[in-house]
């Protein structure tokens, strides 16, 4: 069994977590084949759309605390190790964002640290009736430093603070007010409304929508000024498409578009 | 009939965009019209707030794209005039922030693509019961990318994304809870609630209103110390304004201060 | 009896603003109490949670503004008394955020203005039902500049916009739910709330929310890839750390860690 599924409907992607017995642990090996799966997708643009979920209890537990602790018995206690270890998680959770198509959390039990993270990390994300998430490191003497960065990135900066520093989880329901997902569903249609959202995106123009996610983080991180010259020459390119032009008059014509996708 | 009316009511400006036949889009000459009128304002210190509304069904359903259809007739296929167009119409939306007055928006029917955008760029705005807000230019092939620059500055990034990738409508409440909009109220009293929050703004001494909106949007660009800095100067300069220290002086007094303005 | 008072439980130290007749203004001899409370506990590892309540019938309502307006007797009509105050006041509301232990704010009352911008800098705050909340230095003339700097940092931007602007409070309900504050609790139960959230962040490994919240507002400020190399570095100081190791060791051992702390 590998380590992590893939299962293509159409222009969707479907990746599961498949270490069931770890609580789909970010193991070495897990982060490879994340980090190996996003690579093949940027390079294929008929996905248009990526569902990323977990088998087993629940989405993801976070790092494999085993593999950490092995890594202490290294000559210098592991530092060479961890420094490793962190840059790989991170890149692989800026893979996400910097992917072209968008991603879409299916959350179900809990996520806790780096599997909080990777929910903070997808584009969007939905999660089942009580699943409760947590950035819990601090606990065992380990603040979530690196969860901390996506986290603090989608909820308001107190509530963030409270989840790291008291270690508790917080309900679905709050995680949805505070913008951490989009919105919770009853646990036995989670599969279904991942698909249906999976769907509603993968049927727009994939050219579209990888200049605008590209765009969203990019113009995210800039003055508001230098954030309207860059979407401006975004939403240049985004005109000159053959397809847009063909969307816009279908519009107007009060046709469906004859797109090439 | 003027393509922008304004009627003034003591120190609050009322513009309403009025082309309800074409649901008030963005048109070159709506854009016109609005950037003269903003820059008129700028230099007319006797109005202290503005109000921001649209004519018709609807307030703004944003870019006219029967005009941009024509834009592609240029020899460079309109690279030129959309690059022009948005250019245009970003300065319009940052000339909202760098008005010397606050500007509320009041907002009914659908507020979408570049209206939704202006409702985020206005610095309040108070919807009917109702109100449907998209950027929903996915839609038909065309990322809303400038609009998500207002967007994505005032509500959480996951919900902005999904606005922006599913193309699909949010109602006024979630407008609301989101921080896009500040209240909902029905839409017999639309009117009269952006009157009486435009009346309890002019009613403040209008130079402090002023110094303090251009620090707001300042200071929120900059590093916290940084803006700890630059805010301190500004509450220096507010402080030895002569109706301040009456305002305070009078306070003191538990009288009504006697202000030049 | 002292303009602020010290108890200290364990590893809490519990501050109280101690001028009731004052509202507990923050007045120069409350500003420099702050900051040399904040000075020593910086220096006291073995606290490792404060809380920051006030006397009397309110939280704190903002600047002494008879000290202010005595300040605009000297020469130069005060620009340097009052250059020097809210430099005097920024460092102290960023100590709060320098500070290696946890500042939990216990709000009763009302939080106005410098007050409002207490609360808003401290890490976490907890509220009495019937606490109200205000920026309303605009009613006298004096828009909340420095105030805005902490608070737009908390709450959605038009939201602070209409608080600024109009000077009107907000309920502890709605200071919930914008994030101002992370809860609201009855009355009588206010100080038995805020001392168990110190005592659950107490109970954590001191080390490592020390580094984990210096290394929170520092990312805060970061572009996202430099926060996840800023932060990967913290995460593998603190998993050298002995106490964490130990930390570690005891979770997958399935026993309470043998702390040095």
């Amino acid at each position: 069994m590998a380590l992590l599924e893939r299962n293509d409907t159409g222009a969707v992607a479907h990746l599961t977590l498949n270490a069931p017995e770890k609580l789909n642990a970010l193991s070495d090996g897990m982060l490879r084949a994340l980090q190996d799966e996003f690579d093949q997708l940027a390079q294929q643009p008929h996905i248009r759309a990526v569902i990323l979920s977990g088998a087993g209890k629940v989405f993801c537990a976070g790092h494999d605390l085993k593999e950490m602790t092995a890594g202490r018995q290294a000559e210098d206690g592991g530092k060479t190790y961890f420094k490793d270890l962190f840059d790989r998680c991170a890149r692989m959770m800026l893979s996400i964002q910097r992917l072209p198509q968008p991603v879409i959390a299916q959350v179900h039990g809990i996520a806790t640290a780096a599997g909080c993270q990777l929910v903070a990390s997808c584009d969007m994300a939905i999660a089942a009736e009580g699943t409760k998430f947590g950035v819990n490191g601090v606990n065992i003497g380990l603040f979530c430093s690196t969860p901390m960065v996506a986290l603090s990135r989608n909820i308001p900066r107190k509530q963030a603070f409270e989840m790291l520093s008291t270690g508790q989880f917080i309900p679905a329901d709050k995680a949805e007010s505070l913008g951490l997902i989009n919105r919770v569903v009853p646990h036995d249609t989670l599969g279904a409304a991942t698909a249906d959202m999976a769907e509603l995106v993968a049927g727009k123009l994939g050219a579209a929508v990888r200049i605008g996610k590209e765009a969203f983080y990019n113009q995210l991180q800039m003055p508001m000024a230098e954030a309207y010259d860059y979407a401006g020459d975004v939403m240049v390119e985004n005109m000159l498409y053959r397809d847009t032009a063909e969307g816009i008059a279908a519009f107007l014509d009060k046709r469906p578009p004859d797109w090439t996708q």
